[in-house]
């Protein structure tokens, strides 16, 4: 029932290009030009100083080298130009982010793999622990990696009739402890242990219930709702505001910092274990089946 | 209004017979024989591989050190077995289990005291540290260490119109560092607090409340509904959920692995004492009367 | 909307006066004589052993050196008659306590700044680690120092429509970590940090639905609620109750006390930077000029 999805049947094996530098420009209409042009658009409000980052990686804004180095090309741009506030929501519809690509997984390169993972805790590193004010806007499913950029924000507001949740085990791949400590960090210990002994895909309801996400309202009102909890935000003394996220998060940010390597690792020898690649194997070809059958 | 039980007023003070290993086989009605025959019942479905551990030991499924002991070799035994999941229940009406037989406790023989706590360190040890899914089926009172057992496990279900809580305190005594450690895991630091230091015995509602428990269902459905929801269990790729398990669990086991012998030592200390004595001495003579009145 | 109060617009800047050691004296009516004549009442019950301290220091009960010294020889002395059971509660109406007296903090005699928090950091160790059972009668509004202290009791009942939270970040300035760990204590990790980041005062109702607080009974019955309450506590036997609760809050205390010099630095340093002083000096602005409407 609930799934990972990936973006397609090809990759590129090459480690990435240098991305170009992306601009961010103050404006209502300016966009982030990454490698990939208009997949992740950014928008900086000059005003508010508050950003609003669009992925929109069709279909499923997987998370592949490419997308995650763009992403933290526009996150640190982000922070050093001191915008305020970041929204992170979808341009894809019905879809939030389905998380990590299986392909970068899926017969690897062993280098690749690596530098994939580094990117993807660079990341998480960036958003768990920005200065700024994060609010996801979920306007669609978001499991597995997408659940992750979710609940490194510091709120979240859901459609109705979506799902959300680290359902890595019902692939056979196990989430690494960060994951798990962002979970943690939001739900407590025994619903993070039940969600990612099970992987639980949770709908809208149930992520408000266990207090997942903090807020539901309907679809075409999700990224103005966020932009009103913004405000709220905004008004709180700003070195104030920063102190207080880092003494709760500063922890749980210098635990992977120390493990960095070591969780690099982990990653990649559990990746190419014969049993992980034979479910992934099983899982693209059930997806490739799947897309078949709609064509 | 709560309390622990204990099976009789006489106990054997020696140390335990070497129980006779017991013989699991596969088939629904294979029975463990344990130094206490017919006391501890284990099933193993061979289609599958899920025990079922029926505690039988009237009246009140008391926790002596024999009694210990031979959870101890089945749930080796178990594990051992490849076995994939585990259903703990009761085959004694309106109870789960009562706890630890307070005879271990009461004007001890300080040796076996000591082998006792240990015995139940092991039981901690590989519960809560299992590789099978574990599934509380609470179809009676639950109180001290018949709550610690419930909450080793993955998940518990409950029938109404019972209690559950660790109400050490109640008696005078304390719940060791591991008994607060996995009740932290399952309600978190408040409630817990709460509940130690009162000694509080939840009703099944109340226990739902705090999600001490994960669901409610009718006396008779208890064991079919651990059945069905250890089909939830089985159907994750095995090895990604115990690791799941395993990241979640494996601080909290370390802790008492490190500190084994100090709380053995602890806890014989505390036992010893004067005042403590008197509590127990006081608690079984008030247990001796109920008894001769219901006659 | 959410505030912290001062008491007027004076402060002495001298070193405290050394106080006379106040008498406490077993039996209904009698007074803790401090400093600061009845701004401080105690009465303790020679039958129960339960001891009531009642803030009285108008208009809303602000904590200035002298007062916190007051407080830290009754709760000293309360501690070595081995009263069993404190209720802290307000003699001021409307107000349970509105925190540090901001006087303290602006424009400061850095000496006088540095004892004044060590003060603090004494009355959080003496009430966190109590071994009396502490009930918080919460009559009236309780922001920042005001929910610190009712956070540090073992059982909170509040009257309806009141305030409470740690609003620090709303005047620029940062609660320190073991104010945060109390709170975390009490409502977890996800809702301290929002509570935190945004300084949110709860109404009564919301702070019972995060559980901040454990029960809302109506305004003239949240002292009675508190000695009803007291009952159940003192029914444990006490050396038990007093061990479980050390367990579950030693580790908290312990980290202040390794870091109590390490923390009256980041407090000065934070306190006296151009920023945080201005912050606080509009503040008291705005206060003056509400004050003056008034008359």
């Amino acid at each position: 029932m609930a799934t990972l999805w990936t973006s397609g049947m090809q990759v590129c094996r090459a480690l990435p290009r240098l991305c170009a530098i992306p601009t961010i420009q103050r404006g209502r209409t300016v966009r982030l030009m990454s490698t990939e042009t208009d997949a992740l658009q950014i928008d900086v409000d000059s005003k508010t100083g508050v950003a609003t980052m669009k992925m929109c990686r069709p279909p499923v804004n997987s998370l592949n080298l490419e997308y995650l180095t763009s992403m933290n090309i526009a996150l640190e741009k982000l922070e050093n130009e001191k915008c305020k506030g970041l929204i992170l929501t979808s341009a894809v519809p019905k879809i939030f982010c389905a998380g990590l690509d299986i392909l970068e997984m899926y017969q690897p390169d062993v280098e690749r793999l690596q530098v994939f993972w580094r990117s993807l805790q660079d990341v998480w590193l960036r958003l768990y622990g920005s200065k700024m004010a994060t609010i996801a806007a979920i306007n669609g499913h978001s499991p597995a990696g997408g659940c992750l950029l979710a609940t490194c924000c510091d709120y979240r507001i859901m459609a109705p009739n979506y799902t959300i949740g680290l359902n890595e085990t019902q692939l056979g791949i196990v989430a690494p402890f960060w994951f798990k400590d962002t979970m943690y960090g939001v739900i407590g210990n025994r619903e993070t242990e039940y969600a990612l002994t099970l992987g639980v895909m949770y709908s809208t309801e149930e992520a408000l219930g266990i207090k997942l996400i903090d807020k539901v309202v309907p679809q075409d009102e999700v990224y103005t709702a966020a932009q009103e909890k913004m405000k709220q935000y905004l008004k709180i003394p700003e070195v104030a505001r920063q102190l207080s996220k880092d003494m709760m998060r500063r922890e749980t940010v210098e635990k992977l910092r120390l493990k960095r390597e070591e969780d690099v690792a982990n990653f990649k020898n559990f990746a190419i274990r014969d049993s992980v690649q034979k479910s992934l194997g099983m899982y693209l070809e059930m997806l490739k089946k799947k897309s078949q059958q709609k064509k």
